[in-house]
């Protein structure tokens, strides 16, 4: 079966890809890749995505500059979730914070943990 | 705004959640919560997931003892998506694997990089 037979997509078409820092473990963000966008992701070696607001597949950083180089991928046990252990260029968050995970709960609030970069 | 006032659930009432390894960094499942089961998760400091295929709210490794600590959580830049830095017991994939993602892309095909613990 090929690559992407393996996956499964979602009613939608999507398929959750986890993006983490290969260097640092850090992970970055989470989206959704269709079809296209996992298959040029495993073609260019370059993170793809699928944009559910503006309904089209874009190479991350594609404008921004911010991209990112597929390291490793790997597909979870029932075959619905990828990884990308991927190296990033500039931040990885449209806050130009590093991670978009950048809120974290402490006592009972959300806190941000992280200042945009400069 | 309360904690969970501030996750947006998608049109199925969900949202997911990234558990990470809080002491090597590994990523070790995506699974998707439900309000009862963020509030859940938040209250207690055990991850609580919903089960799309069984209809309902669990705390993970209620049945195989297999549970999640939670040592920090936190929310993406759009407030769509949680990650999870965990303390695991035992293995986290129900295959017995330390991570679900134990498929890694090699050549063309996905290559099982792990065993299941004995």
């Amino acid at each position: 079966m090929s690559l992407i037979d393996s996956i499964t997509f979602n009613e939608a078409g999507l398929v959750p890809a986890i993006a983490q820092d290969a260097a640092t473990g850090r992970v970055l963000m989470m989206a959704w890749m269709n079809e296209e966008a996992a298959l040029q992701t495993l073609e260019s070696g370059y993170a793809h995505y699928y944009s559910r607001s503006r309904k089209k597949q874009w190479q991350k950083g594609e404008s921004s500059g911010h991209v990112q180089k597929v390291v490793a991928i790997y597909l979870d046990c029932d075959g619905d979730t990828l990884l990308l252990k991927i190296e990033q260029t500039g931040p990885a968050c449209h806050t130009n914070r590093e991670s978009c995970f950048f809120q974290q709960q402490k006592d009972g609030v959300w806190v941000s943990i992280e200042e945009p970069m400069k």
